[in-house]
């Protein structure tokens, strides 16, 4: 039987030896004193592994083999309905049976009580077979994940400490719906006019005299839209005064919206579905606009704050986006082996080219160290989360174990916020590019959907735009670093001379190789900082440096001072991707001596890409910039 | 009215300044004197530039409008006859109108007698508004110049030596059919198992008693291949012996093969149609698999030479593919900047986002680039061309003017042979980068059907894949470079000195910078010479440097003593086209100072780019090689 988790050497890697399940394992189950729960990291680590291993053999025998039809015949909507292909529909049924809806949800909630690193992974093994198979699927247990989350967020669910298990949660009937496959969520926020810049969103929310809130907007390119559950993100407060384009994210709420009641013969829309778009892939997964005129909503968390809320669970999502991405790099890889290894020419297979060796291998170690990258993620956010949780539902007010999840909530959540938007930047533009070279290394027939190369990069296309474009994540990815530096000057400085030291020094030469590599990233961070803040740090000069963050910090105009470091935010964001992987791939080399060919010949690719970023961001952009301020100033002059 | 050439300054730029025309008019109209002919370059270049206008409009205004519908509708085949959406036959009916199918062919054989360059422009014109029916366009008139062409070519046409005119060809009758719209060609080479590797081929010609050729075989992924006249390269002879597997080459032979007789409903078909294939883009193309069953066939040259024959028209070819590229882009640039200037984000409209601006920036200073390598590439093939048959045909044997078109004829063919490859890859390879930025660009309407984009990136896919994949210029690229070094050490070392000197010494910082990449190529040509060559060159050191071509070309392993420079090749190629690219915006630069900035803007982003390429071409690869020998010295011992 084929298996998409027991073929994948690297991805069992992390079931063997190289991810902490027992740490996991511990949060999840409560300590081990959950009433229905496991003994022990041992026991709950192999209900994992048979988790896992059922779902790699499900997507390879169920899901794969049907994906080029899937694609074939795409979806339709009539009249607000949206009608799936046979497929699509057998294999829901068949996920239905597996209960894993409820994946990572409580028992007490009809879930199997997992940790959402394994929900990760098996988001690769899904992606890996088909990518909009997966979306649609992650919109039935990740949405019941969100409700519950939402609810323990805003104070809405009651716990009994002393066992650890939910008692009651304010969308336990929703979730239900989803975990028994009934229904399934989806999140509003996109509307025309207003994507990757959501202070735009003219979606309104408005409170009766009956105390009800009712929501009405048009959503577009909502994945998995013609669910029942609609988190909407809607303004309730008029926006901000000023020029400040960032302030309409304040005057927005998060609802919870039921776009329809009843089911079977009685379902009745309370929204309406307009039309599904015609997309360049992802023909399995509904992305539809949908219209809210009126509708009756439950405000999620407290009023204004819609934007914060959204946030919460954003991290999250981008992470799944980074596994969806290797999962389909993974695919693009394995059928570039399978076919090269296949294709004979010049008295060769092709495989033995050099060129097209060089591209498997690329493709082969871009994976590996892009899953290191990912995995650290997912454990990071979750620990980050449950963590958070723990401290304030499990633990005793004023306790000390009260204290420890609160530092460790704050570990974590530092961990996860530096690495996810890199994750999510890299993963789905590796996943664009090892499609587009799969293609290439199929040549004439790779055009053609005979091998079904062509269906990858289509899936493809959308990672680096939906949930957070690559533009985004680059810019998030650099305000974080530069202000990490700002907040912590010494630090900075200190962790730039240690890494310039063990770049000679260190006895292994990966150790020096990653800390070359470091040290070209705090180059090139240095230098941001310094033409960002040319002129404010000159005004620093007579002050004690621990008075500079918040001098710093004042006063900004974001359409200058950011220029420079915004113009080469995607070149930062590359370099600290390469870096943290080479960083996450040396912690794995030196506990297990057979990961360290993986840090190897990561070291090779990434030490010249590193000094080719450094350069660009030290020496490049000048020109365009002034081209830039003065189209602006001549703007503004003809305005004023 | 649209116009797509008025509308281009970069491209008017070869109109007005440029571009050599009157040195191509000189040729095209026999230095004045044909009996029809213009009187002077004026009158010639006045010519072109109204037949370019003419298309520039006729492609904005007739065939953009419904490209997407063209893309929408595709084609159909059904018993062996393909169907045209009703757009496309409207289109080609009116090119017919334009008389623009014989646009190169002489007038004495209904033609236009403009220079081939006319034509590529027009290429990039017709491939900014649909790339499908650009290549549909193109093996109309094109297979009718390879008619003529390969008819000179082997002594088949007869001229008139004062006059400068053709008096009878072999082909004049499928010619004139082509020229009046009646028909088209197609050139089929590829077989299932015979992509890039030719010498695999199968299909074969055979001699009847009667002296009638007889061509038999399959022919896939052709080109417009429900064409009339089909040329065919198929095995006549045995393949040579041995284990070389490029010894299958020399058994080839060409041949022009009519698929059909008759017309209307008395029309008959000879080969068969198998199928259309279905392809990622280019529906307005049709992609056919076609068999030869004993179909009566013409011999194309001498017996035995059809891969040289083939060879002969392949430049030709790479360069349309690389207009074709260009025009791709430009359609991509211009869609970007138009969304980019619309689209409200944050405050400004995204043309002003430092990132978005930067790509919009790198993609209209790439696209100058490229034109302007590709103008060169276009010149000196068709100066090569038209200058073998000027002194084959149109003057006196033994005479100067014969010697000096033969010395014209080899100076250009060098500089043409050196740049095809180049813009044949990065052209085709910057079509899907630049396809994929627009799409980034747009966003989530990028993803789907509405604005275009993600046609374009279909449509670009195939071009670093047809007429030769971006390995195979790659390939040949390294190969000329290296063996160019070596036929003449002396020269490299002396070009290499020079390049250095006015990398630190040239008083115009643009030269110095133009040296500069210079010199990083030379660098990691050396380097791969040397690691190519380690062992011979070892050998050559008592030797005279004038014996080392010699001494240094026999004996070679081409499985072993190339991995190398293979293995680096696209890297090599990519150093290669930064640099040819930045000497021709130099030669612009020094004549016409408003092509300063654009050589600036190539050099900003080539410099840092060339040491890149430099530092991986010199310091990687080695452990890949090393495991590439293993497994392959593997399989022989257990092969042996």
């Amino acid at each position: 039987m084929a298996n998409f988790f027991k073929d994948n050497d690297d991805l069992r890697f992390y079931f063997e030896r190289g991810f902490d399940w027992p740490a996991l394992a511990e949060m999840v189950e409560q300590r081990y004193r959950l009433p229905d729960g496991f003994a022990s990291a041992d026991e709950a680590t192999e209900f994992y592994r048979e988790v896992v291993e059922m779902v790699g053999e499900f997507v390879a025998e169920e899901i794969a083999p049907v994906a080029a039809d899937i694609d074939r015949q795409g979806l339709t909507c009539e009249d607000g309905e949206v009608r799936f292909p046979k497929e699509l529909d057998r294999i829901f049924k068949k996920i239905k049976g597996l209960d894993i809806h409820g994946m990572c949800l409580p028992r007490e909630l009809g879930g199997l009580n997992c940790p959402a690193a394994l929900y990760m992974i098996c988001t690769e093994l899904f992606a890996r077979a088909d990518v909009s198979v997966c979306a649609h699927h992650g919109f039935h247990g990740g949405m019941a994940m969100a409700m519950l989350f939402y609810s323990l967020s805003e104070g809405s669910t009651e716990v009994d400490r002393d066992k650890g298990t939910v008692i009651s949660t304010r969308f336990a009937d929703a979730i239900a719906e989803i975990v028994a496959g009934e229904a399934w969520g989806s999140m509003d926020l996109t509307e025309a006019g207003a994507g990757s810049d959501l202070a735009a969103l003219r979606a309104k929310g408005e409170l009766d005299a009956d105390g009800t809130w009712r929501v009405t907007g048009e959503k577009i390119f909502i994945t998995s839209g013609h669910a029942k559950y609609h988190f909407v993100l809607a303004r309730t407060e008029a926006r901000g005064a000023g020029d400040d384009p960032m302030a309409g994210l304040g005057g927005l709420s998060l609802f919870l919206v039921p776009a329809y009641e009843g089911k079977g013969a009685n379902k009745k829309w309370i929204a309406r579905v307009e039309r599904i778009e015609e997309k360049l892939g992802h023909h399995g997964s509904a992305t539809v606009a949908i219209t809210f005129d009126r509708a009756p909503g439950h405000l999620v968390g407290a009023r204004g704050e819609g934007f914060k809320q959204m946030l919460l669970l954003m991290n999250n999502a981008r992470v799944g986006v980074g596994f969806e991405s290797i999962g389909l790099s993974e695919a693009a890889l394995r059928m570039a082996q399978a076919y090269a290894a296949e294709r004979p020419s010049m008295g060769k297979t092709i495989d033995q080219h050099e060129m097209i060796a060089d591209y498997l291998d690329t493709m082969e170690n871009e994976i590996q160290g892009l899953r290191a990258l990912a995995m650290y993620a997912s454990f990071h956010e979750e620990m980050a989360q449950r963590s958070t949780i723990a401290a304030r539902y499990y633990a005793e007010a004023g306790s000390d174990e009260k204290a420890r999840f609160e530092a460790e909530a704050r570990r974590h959540k530092a961990k996860a916020r530096r690495v996810t938007p890199l994750l999510k930047y890299l993963a789905s533009e590796k996943a664009v590019e090892h499609a587009r070279l799969n293609i290439q290394i199929h040549g004439g027939v790779g055009y053609t959907k005979e091998y079904g190369a062509e269906k990858l990069l289509r899936d493809a296309m959308v990672m680096p735009i939906y949930e957070g474009t690559s533009q985004i994540q680059a810019l998030m990815a650099m305000k974080d670093a530069l202000m990490g530096v700002m907040k912590n000057p010494q630090g900075f400085v200190a962790r730039a001379a240690q890494a310039r030291w063990r770049s000679v020094s260190a006895r292994d030469p990966l150790e020096r190789g990653v800390a070359r590599l470091q040290t070209q990233l705090n180059g090139a961070t240095q230098h941001l900082m310094q033409r960002t803040a040319a002129d404010k740090l000159k005004a620093l000069g007579g002050k004690p440096i621990t008075a500079w963050p918040d001098q710093f910090l004042r006063n900004w105009d974001p359409k200058r001072d950011f220029a420079y470091a915004m113009l080469h935010a995607e070149r930062l964001t590359q370099l600290m991707a390469d870096v943290v992987i080479a960083e996450r791939l040396w912690t794995q080399a030196r506990q297990f001596p057979e990961r360290r060919p993986v840090l190897e010949r990561w070291l090779e690719r990434a030490e010249p890409r590193a000094r080719f970023l450094h350069e660009q961001i030290t020496t490049t952009g000048g020109r365009l910039l002034a081209k830039l301020r003065a189209t602006q100033d001549a703007a503004q002059a003809e305005a004023g």
